[in-house]
Formats: C-alpha cells, sequence, structure tokens
C-alpha cells in the first residue's frame, strides 16, 4: 500500500547505532521526502538520507521543527521527523501533538509514529539487569518542568524503591541538577547501592562507568548531553562487571544448575 | 568478525510487528543455532527462525530457559533467547542475570543483549504523545513481587505525578490486581483522567480503548495477558482521537502557527 502523501512519519533511531534501527524506520527514511530533526541525530543517519532534502535544527527548536513538519506533510509529505531514541519518551512526539492540540485550523495530516529503542534500554543492554523491576524515568530537564516537581518526583521514586533512570542530566547550561538530583538519593538510599553511567549508548564513543552512589561526586563531573544515569532499588547489586536489579526468581527458584 | 561460538544472544523483539524488530535482532536470529523464549514470542518470529532448532517453553520457565540457554551457549552456539520488546524491562535479563549472579563456577559465556521496542513505546506509539513527562512502569505481576510493595510503589507514583504504565495487568490467575491498582489511582487522580488500554498492540488484533479513569470497571474487564495500561498525570488530556501529556512546551512557546 502506498504511503499516502500527507503523511508525516515521527521515528525513533534508537541509541544511534545503525543496526539498532527498526526495519520500518528504515523503510520511513527511505519514503520520506523532506527529513526534519536535531542535527546530532541526523548525522547519525547521515547515510541512510544521502540525496534526501534535510532539514537539520538546533535543540531547543523542537516547537518550530514541528510546525514546519506538520506544514510540510500536509502540503507534500510524506515527510520525517526524527527522534533520538523513542519519540515518546521526551522526544518528538510531545511538540507535535501539543501544536495539534493548540491549532486553530486542522491539520489535514495523517500521522505515524515508529517506535524505537529508548535510552533506558539501550543503556541497560550494557550493563546487564538493571532494570528488571519497576523503574521511574525521570527527565533531570527544567526548561519546561519546574525543578521543585523534578526533585519531589526523585524523592517520592526513591521512597517507592524504584530504579532511577535519569535522562538528560547535565548540558552545557544545567550543571548542577545531576548533583543535586544524587544527593536526595544518596540522602535515602545507602552508599553501596550500584550507580551507573553510560555516556553515547552504542556509538563508538561509548563510556560506561559502573560504581555505586558513594561516587556520587565522580559521576556528577562526568556526565554530559549524551549520558544516562540508572541507580539500583534497594535489591541491586553489583557482580563481577554487571548491574543486576533482581526480578526475584531466587526467592522462588533454585537458580544454581544441578549438574554445576 | 564472526560470532565467537559460546555467544548467548538475549534478543528483545520488540511488538510482535515483523518490521518494529531491530536489524541486530534479525541478523542475530540469523547467526543463532538455537532459539529459546516463550511459545508465545516464537510463534511471532516463526517465519524468521525456520529451520533452526528451537526450543519452545511455557510461562513460569524463565530460570530453566535461562538455566538451558546459558548451558547450551557454553557447548554449542550462538544460542538466542527470545524476549518479547525489550529484554530489560520484565524480560529475558533478569533471569539469565540471577542464574549468572547465583552460580557455583564460572560460565565461559559471552552474552549479548540486543534492545528492543518496550510494549510502553509500542503503546505509546498508538496512542499519541500519552508519555512525554517523566513516568513509573509498574508491573501489577505478584508472582516474584509482594503486592503491598506494588501498591505502594502505585500509590507513592500517584502522588509524584508519575504517568503510570501497567505491564502484566492481569492472566488467566491474576483477576483483581489491575481493578486494585486503578482503584488506588482513582482515590488520588480526578475521573476525567486519560486512561488507555492497547491490547496486542502493532499486531493483528489490535485493540485500543482510550477513555478516563471514570471507566476504571470496564479497562478492568477487558485487559488480559497481552495488554498495557497507561493512565495519564494532572496535565494530561484527551483530545480528539489521541492522548496527549504536555511536556510543557505551551507554557514556554507560542504554539499556533502564525500562518494558521
Amino acid at each position: 500500500m502506498p504511503t499516502p502523501k500527507n503523511t508525516l512519519f515521527i521515528i525513533g533511531i534508537g541509541p544511534g547505532k545503525d543496526d539498532l534501527l527498526t526495519i520500518a524506520a528504515k523503510e520511513a527514511l527511505a519514503q520520506a521526502k523532506v527529513i526534519l530533526g536535531y542535527r546530532t541525530y541526523l548525522a547519525q543517519i547521515a547515510h541512510l538520507i544521502r540525496g534526501k532534502e534535510v532539514r537539520a535544527t538546533s535543540m531547543m527548536e523542537e516547537v518550530k521543527r514541528a510546525q514546519e513538519a506538520l506544514a510540510l506533510a500536509e502540503k507534500n509529505g510524506p515527510v520525517a521527523l526524527v527522534s533520538g531514541g523513542d519519540p515518546a519518551i521526551y522526544g518528538m512526539s510531545a511538540p507535535v501533538f501539543e501544536v495539534l492540540a493548540a491549532r486553530r485550523r486542522p491539520y489535514h495530516v495523517r500521522i505515524e509514529i515508529i517506535p524505537g529503542v529508548t535510552a533506558a534500554c539501550a543503556a541497560a543492554a550494557r550493563l546487564g539487569a538493571p532494570l528488571s523491576n519497576d523503574c521511574a524515568l525521570i527527565s533531570l530537564s527544567d526548561r519546561l518542568t519546574p525543578w521543585e516537581q523534578i526533585t519531589r518526583r526523585i524523592r517520592l521514586a526513591t521512597e517507592g524503591d524504584f530504579v532511577l533512570v535519569f535522562y538528560n542530566p547535565k548540558s552545557k547550561r544545567r550543571k548542577n541538577q545531576l548533583k543535586e538530583a544524587l544527593e536526595i538519593v544518596a540522602h535515602r538510599r545507602p552508599p553501596d547501592t550500584p550507580l551507573a553511567l553510560v555516556k553515547g549508548a552504542w556509538r563508538e564513543e561509548e563510556k560506561i562507568v559502573l560504581t555505586t552512589l558513594a561516587e556520587k561526586e565522580r559521576i556528577s563531573a562526568l556526565a554530559d548531553m549524551s549520558s544516562l544515569i540508572i541507580i539500583g532499588n534497594s535489591q541491586s547489586k553489583l557482580i563481577d562487571d554487571f548491574f543486576l536489579t533482581p526480578r526475584g526468581y531466587g526467592e522462588k527458584y533454585r537458580l544454581t544448575d544441578e549438574k554445576a
């Protein structure tokens, strides 16, 4: 079935490694006439969109980018709007649907969201099994959410013994949020709680630090825009070179192999 | 570079639609000599693993399956252990690493986790932008986690104004958890809070119900093992046919297009 001309694809490209794109994402990119996105993400898929009309924009221009994508799709699509990771989790779905909700007239656009591998899953795959119990995803960016609301969520999620995943832990402009956030957690969890930083997951520059809350200062210093932070719950352990949050199989099953 | 023989791939196959597999997942399946998994997930990828040695097991056999996969990979791999969605989020990473943590001797196995599209992202893509602010992922299965701990998490996450995502809301054996969970939320959020059920996301049998907490009884009755439940935060809205949790762009930017 050919893709209608007024289609806007919102595409999750995953962590930025070629073969962690879904097949659907690759196909939608191939079909699109115009590709829009933040320049860092477009650079990651440059070889997949060669020869296409590409409109790279800066960070903080999500609303403008969403408006432009909707207008282009209405006139002459298909158009692809690219998100790092998954479009739902701090990606491009929000600005598009916020613009749609605020619109003065209906857009004649058919939206197709193609989900992707979100950073929490990309990072977890490099660490072992850190997210195997209930987890809370929290963005530390206070650009759109007040910092008091973010810290309140961190406190409550820590009290609920959730595994914590911090997206957007730090940027050039936001230097102190991660430090403060880790202090809030450290007041409520012991210093030997596992703490991982994954920088540029799955990309050539990938850097993994597997440590504990005791080293929160070091982690705060190391983090940047491309980092994700995972903090274990009260059951999490560091074993050899992996991070384990038990699901609880050990309470119910014999885990050691008889023949071992 | 050829894959070492002692490789165990733990593979996320996403929501169960072919083209929402990553390219890496498809390649790992092609390389594996033996494929292990829960029979429902193996059926979803049957055409990709024809001619391979396949060992389908039942639900509740995760530990046995993990032990078998490790033993096979050690002797004669590569072996692929299949997870629905992503292996980290209530998938097969937990039993494998719990077995490794409890082992009496080291396994000589090289583990490679291939992340996938988790159910939260797969469902969100069908709904609009429901997860665009901080969210808590909670499994309602009390098979391995005590129910009091689960309900405590639901209470705290509701107080923290997280978007709530309920995995494993119901099974043949567990009939009341979702009902109780929705009651806990309904005590703390107004009846017009958006509530979505996505059953069999992206598969032929997909069924979507977009409603509000006022209809919690109906949703409890409709849910099953293949369902995911999303409950909005205090800012979430149902607009036309989509579910929006604003990220907050409207507070900072002009969302209506000048030319509109």
